[in-house]
């Protein structure tokens, strides 16, 4: 981890993020950090209210929050409206990534007919097919490929062992995690006979920009046409996206998650980990799916839903309330039979089997 | 993707499926593409009546069809009972893969006493190690690794950084998505005093002819014995196979499912995504897992299974039908409750906590 | 494989183990197998008395097994209180792993500033970035990549194509399968208008002495600070570990599970496979989560745990028998109620739709 040398005064911060300075704007910060591991000189963080007395009794020199408290701390504090983003861009400031030399490393394996921008890295070990074009500043880490004929835009960053088959494109600024899978072939198979015949998968995948995909998730090409995620989208780990589906723009997908063939999904989506989102169905805009949520059916309405099959998040709470309390119903029901026989003796039980759970 | 550079005739392509023509046979066909890809020239595909007055709309030059439809189109037929396989087989005719010239690639790393055939491709930085030996016309991708005396068959295409670690087989035919790991060490641990003793898994991976496997799935070595996976058995992506699993022929797996140890699963079997199936049990032919069940008995019977624990599927739809309007029955007992007590006013209920979800 | 030349007797195992031997001693063992695969001369397994007649059929030359029988097999026994670890020992006593000549391999990348133990191996393929240093018989294989700073122990094994990226700190005996990827970027992005803006994961990972990851998962790196696994802990297969997250010592996670950001799990637990815990959880020592639990609040007492959300093992195992006989319980009140209308005629349902499921 590279840490930046010199040290910024408070306002030198304000003035970087546009953000404002309550209290003494001249102390000098050395870097950012939770506040518990904030030492002397460091800026801290609180995401609410609840936090600052933590943050107050900390060695930290001062704290970005996102508004003035109704208490004073007696520590200067950074304030902006959006914390989290101030947050990313100082970890930036105090983290500047480490800039490769430009160039087409030794061991580096180019095919005759590819493309590669002279201010891309391409390191050792790292493969580039005939027809494929790297973009400028793109930076290729040992092991990964980029098969024929793809086309990765600039600013791209392939961590060690990502996989681009043929003929896919990728935007600008597009981040692939260590071990992701762009462009393998779909689950398309015809019954025929007593076994399965392939059915080749001749489309490709489409990045946009601002991509990120999380370590070992796999994209799948289409089997004609285009698997398409949008710009700006974000997959975690080990996500699963099928053949053909197509993810909107600024939706988060997190870990575990899959999706069937055909699927689309709309902007602004986000999803829990674990989810599953079955074939040739559509989810709309702004929809959020709660962890381990399991769709089996279209979700036009915005909206947030869990549960599997899902349903409305309100009402699978009350679902799950209820079924959380099964084992009393059950006792209940028992009960009212046991009294309605009292009332009549001539009443007997519907399901001979249904007394005995 | 490459595309083929002269046009069949409609006939032509009939001929080569075994299709009848419904129509003139003489239109010039360019390309394959579903009905709303589908330019002028295109033979597009219907996969039921409903879509015909959208193919018929289309400017495709043909349709490919199971059967003749009861109304006239307008436009030449391919008629054949299994589109679904002409569809393959199409797509592989229109696109036909690409033939890498044969050879060890310089920057590839063949160990003294590996024996590769000579019309085998091995890319640079495809490991294979002594004793392994790659069958004819096997193509193996920059990164993919194959370990000490492992064999491959005939016609196998292993991905780019697919990993077969020592004392593997594959038959012929076999497909490996990019990022599969075959033989890698089963889960098994002998607890001693506090931790763990890891007990080394010294047994293999076998997969017969034609079986395909998704991108980053996982199919580990036996601890003692062989690991299997039947013949045209295909897996998706980010599939787990635990270690002595043994999986029948012509069975399919999609995306996300995994399988603890030691389980068998017969011949013919369909998974769907994000299945779950515990170790040590056997699972019949013909049984078909629907997306997400989750199986911790033998099912030995034939039939379609769902839920987690897993039942028959017309069963476990009965069970979320009642899941899903549980609340509504909570509010029917605590009504009959309230009737009874009317009745007779010396009901009390049984439960003092069943009335409060 | 490799296998043992000499043949030692039951004697010298029990000596080797620690283990008594009821009968002849003096005969000799060629291997160790399971029952159903045993030979002449091999020493088989049992698991408990139930499989003693199946191993006294068999043609094994000697049984292992936890204490003496109540009835004679008629075969020499090895006996040892933990048959488990003796088999572990013993499958690594017959089949020793083999031991790669030292050094840095042709073809292996090896940055200048690296440090390199000279007993360490480096295949070709492999690459070693500035900073990073190798420690004592540490095995790098083909295709794994060692970023900038990261240090790793001795004996450390990490299998084809694994990834540890920079900063990272490993023990030693951390056995990585193919595919791992260790100091991924967690999934960390604030809210900034339309969009996301990455917060730069700037922290790292620590494995501690012992722990074994499983082929193709992936444990992020912190933002700031460690995500940290503890001595002696294992994880199987595709298991997703998020940011910050600090996992104990001793604790078993089967395949598929995963946990998301900041979560704390305690020392010596076990999930089953395909496990969930939501982020910023805190789990106790000792605590076991059945298959597919979905844990969504803290679980501070041991104990075992299921369902989703997950409960008290007891507890779930009564949510479930109940919720299978939902279909009949809904009957049940169907019945009730119309037994009540019979008694007093002026009775009506409360749920209009609640008598159609």
């Amino acid at each position: 981890m590279k840490t930046r040398k010199t040290q910024p005064t408070l306002q030198d911060l304000a003035d970087h993020l546009g953000a404002s300075v309550h209290g003494d704007g001249r102390v000098r910060i050395k870097s950012i950090a939770p506040i518990q591991a904030a030492g002397e000189g460091d800026l801290t963080f609180v995401t609410g209210a609840k936090y600052l007395p933590a943050a107050a009794a900390s060695p930290a020199a001062a704290v970005l929050i996102d508004q003035t408290p109704p208490v004073d701390i007696h520590k200067p504090l950074l304030i902006h409206p959006n914390p989290y983003a101030c947050l990313a861009r100082l970890i930036g400031y105090f983290h500047p990534p480490t800039q490769a030399r430009p160039g087409i490393r030794r061991g580096a394996w180019v095919e005759k007919g590819a493309r590669v921008h002279k201010s891309a890295v391409v390191y050792p070990g790292a493969s580039v097919r005939a027809g494929a074009k790297i973009g400028a500043r793109t930076v290729l880490h040992p092991g990964t490929y980029v098969g024929e004929n793809s086309v990765l835009g600039e600013d791209c960053l392939l961590y060690p062992n990502v996989v681009v088959r043929e003929d896919c494109v990728l935007g600008n600024r597009v981040i692939l995690q260590p071990g992701v899978v762009i462009g393998s072939d779909g689950f398309g198979f015809a019954k025929e006979g007593e076994g399965y015949l392939k059915i080749p998968q001749v489309g490709n995948v489409v990045l946009e920009d601002d991509v990120e995909i999380g370590a070992g998730s796999a994209v799948d090409r289409a089997v004609l046409g285009t698997t398409k995620i949008g710009k700006g989208t974000k997959l975690d780990n080990l996500v699963h996206i099928g053949h053909n589906c197509v993810v909107g723009k600024h939706t988060v997908i997190a870990g575990q998650s899959g999706m069937a063939g055909s699927t689309q999904v709309g902007d602004h989506c986000a999803f829990g980990g674990q989810v599953g989102v079955a074939g040739h169905l559509k989810i709309g805009d702004h929809v959020t799916l709660a962890t381990r949520a399991g769709v089996m059916e279209n979700i036009p309405e915005a909206g947030v839903y869990w549960g599997a099959p899902s349903a409305p998040m309100k009402e699978e709470m009350k679902n799950v309330a209820a079924y959380r309390n099964l084992p009393s119903l059950v006792r209940r029901v028992r009960h009212l039979e046991k009294a309605l026989k009292r009332l009549d003796p001539s009443f007997t039980k519907d399901d001979p089997e249904g007394g005995k759970p």
